[in-house]
């Protein structure tokens, strides 16, 4: 079957330009043009530092990040920074306030999905007896069924903790598994205006790179992994702030737990992040990628173009929630412009949606194995066009 | 410049061969022909579920892994497992052995060269006053200058620690900075005798699958990185015995330190290597890479063949060495079959020795930047013929 048969809708890995994966496949051979391949090359010849310097120009940008926070590559994604971000804040929170009992020095948890949730429950496992996690708020307390991540809660229902002993706050911005983003609205400005702020922590992995990030200056560390808009699976980007970057040694004397070397954020930033070998391919293929968002005009017109894609696609799925023949899993306000998620009330019905796509090379439009139903992920490399093809199908498939 | 003219001598990441490359770009843009390229499919996926079981597959064949240990893919590298180690084999101590002191709980690590000097060092640093590392030898006191890396020291000269205070043995087969490596005589199979036997650990990441390895199954864990002998950088290969896949939060509750969730081996195993999205671009390029070993006869011929690329350029150093011309770095009995390293003595010979091969497309033979001089890696991609023409541009650089 051929690429242009298909179209890809999986919720990540996920589809990449045709265009920057050609490039790519140039350069796996033969790398500006010096007879060896990229993933070849040494991480520490003249090449591989350009590219290392272009990717992290790239990124600063084109989000606009200020010269406050450094933009750092690592590996072990999103769930490698669920334990990167409890050892590092915890230590930078140990040097500040060293004299806090650990039920005293708290981390404050926001869970709105499934991700967020498996992060609160990695910062109560690691925090090892040197602090406690708090749940802010549970999504799910204020969901239609009561049970469902399916809203981002009103500020009013928070339960954040006494800032000084706060060592960080922490929400994801967009729920790959539920379909649960964070809008505009919803996005906790409110956060941002006190006197004392405790650092702001945000996972972006699955909408890094979809539009802009608002009020990035005001995040402490804002992480992503590569493998949904921007690149292959093995590569974590990390936008940090200075004051993050701390000696977790000295956080150690003053009683925090180690930190594995290659997990400290000061390490990464002291080597601008060649402390060891890179995940350069991921790195190559983001930066390609990159280039080509900036080609076409950069975040502004993308933007545009991931709100027009979502706003058609809901359309047409609230028409059929009116009649009756499927249900939008997310309400109104929280819903994702990157992971659709629905089900049909009849599951015949769904098969037979399922099985005229695929028969259609429209591919990986399951919903994920916790939840059912269909996710349909509007990633960056799928097309206005691709999807009104979906609309068109699933027109087709309920006779309409 | 084209392929055909290059010949990259680099020690990693390293050379591969063009015709694996060429297959993986295909792959890159249209994985098994349906439509979809290997970077943009599900890591849940039917067809990447068959990619990690081929890949642990072709490993378990290749190296005759026994049924005892798992083979597991992570990211990370080496450094990375340098944490890993220490924190995976003290918590298994501490499940064993939960009423040890401090410093009664030892962690034996042979320092042969920089590797496994760096790794000693995280050891100290995390073990976190949990445990103590101990130097059982440093090869630079049986050094011929006193001071650099080069030679495996007698067993005589170790000084292991008692063993049921053991949790585990340390060492790196190869040492890419100064190209040391265990041979068969030097290799700790004394260790292997006791009636109580700590695990023992190796670091092989610059020459895995450069021939067999000596008596696999005796030891507890055995890690690389793929970006020498296998693939791209950002995948780590681990083989480790069912005894260290431990319970790492029943350690904890026992006093020893918590550990990040992905980077407990039981995690890994559990999940058959998918916890978290895994480096899948480089997991494919490795997979190619054992298809193309075991297409050409496996391992047995492979060894072969580094057996006579190193011993026909050593020969040639040695005769150079005696007509005062250059020092080899390493002493006989521990040179490396995988980094040939070595000086002139006439910095100005060894100058123009680079240049003559530059121009001649033979890359990346910088010695490491912490020890100067040349180095020449052999890995598996590298053939007889280029080792021939290296041989070449050394004799027509010196008049000979």
């Amino acid at each position: 079957m051929d690429r242009q048969q298909v179209v890809n809708f999986g919720a990540g890995p996920s589809a990449l330009p045709t265009s920057v994966l050609e490039k790519a496949a140039k350069g796996l051979l033969n790398y500006n043009d010096n007879g060896i391949g990229l993933v070849e090359l040494s991480h520490r010849s003249k090449d591989f530092a350009k590219l290392n310097d272009d990717l992290e120009s790239i990124i600063r940008t084109q989000l606009d990040v200020p010269s406050t926070h450094h933009i750092l590559f690592t590996q072990g994604g999103g769930s490698g920074q669920f334990s990167s971000v409890v050892m590092n804040l915890l230590a930078r929170h140990t040097l500040l306030h060293p004299d806090l009992k650990p039920e005293e020095r708290v981390m404050d948890y926001i869970v709105t999905g499934s991700w967020s949730k498996k992060a609160y429950e990695e910062a109560n496992r690691l925090a090892g007896g040197k602090a406690v996690a708090n749940l802010v708020v549970d999504a799910r307390r204020t969901s239609k069924d009561g049970k469902s991540f399916d809203n981002v809660p009103q500020p009013s229902e928070w339960k954040l903790s006494p800032a000084a002993n706060t060592a960080f706050i922490y929400y994801c911005e967009n729920e790959t598994v539920d379909g649960v983003q964070f809008s505009d609205s919803s996005f906790p400005h409110h956060l941002l205006e006190n006197s004392f702020n405790p650092p702001l922590v945000a996972d972006y992995s699955s909408s890094f790179m979809s539009r802009p990030i608002p009020r990035i200056a005001d995040h402490a560390l804002i992480f992503a992994g590569a493998q949904k808009n921007i690149g292959p699976s093995g590569l974590t980007i990390l936008i940090v702030r200075n004051d993050v970057l701390v000696d977790v040694d000295a956080a150690y004397k003053l009683g925090a737990n180690p930190v594995p070397l290659t997990m400290a954020y000061k390490t990464l930033a002291d080597s601008k992040s060649l402390y060891n070998t890179p995940p350069m391919f991921a790195m190559y293929v983001s930066l390609l990628v990159l280039q080509d968002i900036q080609a076409k005009g950069g975040l502004g017109p993308l933007e545009e173009v991931n709100r027009r894609k979502q706003a058609i696609l809901y359309e047409v799925l609230e028409g059929y929630e009116e009649k009756g023949i499927l249900k939008l899993k997310v309400q109104k306000g929280s819903r994702s412009w990157m992971n659709v998620t629905f089900e049909f009330v009849d599951k015949q019905v769904e098969k037979a949606f399922l099985e005229s796509a695929e028969s259609k090379g429209l591919k990986q439009l399951k919903g994920h194995r916790s939840v059912g139903g269909i996710r349909v992920s509007l990633y960056n490399a799928i097309t206005e066009e691709q999807v009104k093809s979906l609309i068109s199908v699933l027109h087709a498939s309920l006779g309409a």
